[in-house]
């Protein structure tokens, strides 16, 4: 079987993307990096997730980026309450690089040949690492920054939902059987999700526009 | 002052590397994966040359990477006692793309504008992640990764020993005063250097040809 390493943060996005991985036929592997993120919810979600789908193994790996000044791993730093214009506090200095980079790392040491994230362009935080152009370049270092790759093979980075809306994605999470009722998208990590973050509005905006209601409320 | 974040590994090439950029009018921040390697030595090294280099701050951040399958991190696998042909079993898959992307979460943290590495394609282990090809491609996907780059201010990858020789590295670090004893090259960590390991013979021969003794012999 061809394997995929699936990175899963515990939201809707990447568990789609992992699960678009099994369609295409794909063993995978999942991996959450645990960058001690105020919200701790987001882990337990995570390997709801990877047990869900049946991932083969779940690596979960500690990076210690408590020194970054975001909201999200920063406790002086508030949550936004709005959508934010331009980048917002919650933006996590090169977060998808170093995320990438293990998934890179681990890809090659369990020879998988593709690696799966859920990152998108359209309903997003206008973070620079979650553009096309981005994706792009950081192919063009991939196929040339392993032993793997200088030997011919393809280490093929994935973003199946890079051009979808909110709303496509969680049609698409639906029509593949998902539950969402795992996931966590609010940047907060209560009883409830707070309904204000940008995370929560994006989520909620999506749920509407797709007919489809949320399990979480 | 400007600033840059320095990648120190305990070994010559960070070293010379780091004080390059102190030489340039840097103010360093030295940086330190500890990736769970077998040689503990090297991060003993790596605090004495932070320390050495008067570098503002000394980040040693952990990143368990044992499950990756190299001679280096995984205890069933031997180092090699000789010079490989190809790529050796102490290659470790990623390493520096993960390095470079945790400097450059650190440096956009900071406000650093630079970004040292000790990379070199001459006297080298024939790694795929040290070839200039790889930092020029880096640099690409650097330049439009963060928020910082997308500003318009640059987060510039400098290898200084890119291309230059162990000897010639070797002279340039005596050129700027380095106390050599507090590093460690050997891939074991016993109370003397092995002298057979790959990186032992490539010092050994830098040392030779520079016509320098090797202090820790």
């Amino acid at each position: 079987m061809k394997k995929a390493v699936c990175l899963i943060s515990g939201g809707i996005d990447s568990f789609v993307s992992a699960a678009i991985a099994k369609e295409k036929g794909y063993d995978i592997y999942c991996l959450t990096i645990d960058y001690s993120q105020k919200n701790r919810k987001e882990i337990i979600c995570a390997k709801k997730i990877a047990k869900f789908l049946k991932s083969k193994k779940h690596l979960i790996l500690k990076i210690d980026l408590s020194w970054t000044k975001s909201a999200l791993t920063d406790k002086r730093i508030k949550i936004p309450q709005s959508i934010h214009h331009g980048i917002p506090p919650t933006y996590v200095p090169a977060r998808n690089t170093i995320f990438i980079s293990v998934a890179l790392s681990y890809a090659e040491s369990i020879d998988a040949e593709s690696i799966f994230t859920g990152i998108n362009s359209v309903d997003f935080s206008g973070y620079p690492d979650c553009r096309p152009e981005y994706i792009k370049r950081f192919q063009k270092l991939i196929d040339i920054a392993t032993k793997k790759t200088i030997e011919g093979k393809k280490i093929k980075l994935e973003t199946p939902l890079l051009y979808l809306s909110k709303s496509q994605i969680i049609k698409k999470g639906i029509e593949l059987g998902l539950d969402f009722s795992i996931t966590w998208s609010c940047y907060k990590s209560g009883e409830k999700p707070c309904g204000k973050c940008p995370s929560c509005r994006l989520r909620e905006k999506g749920f509407k526009e797709a007919g489809i209601p949320d399990p979480l409320q």
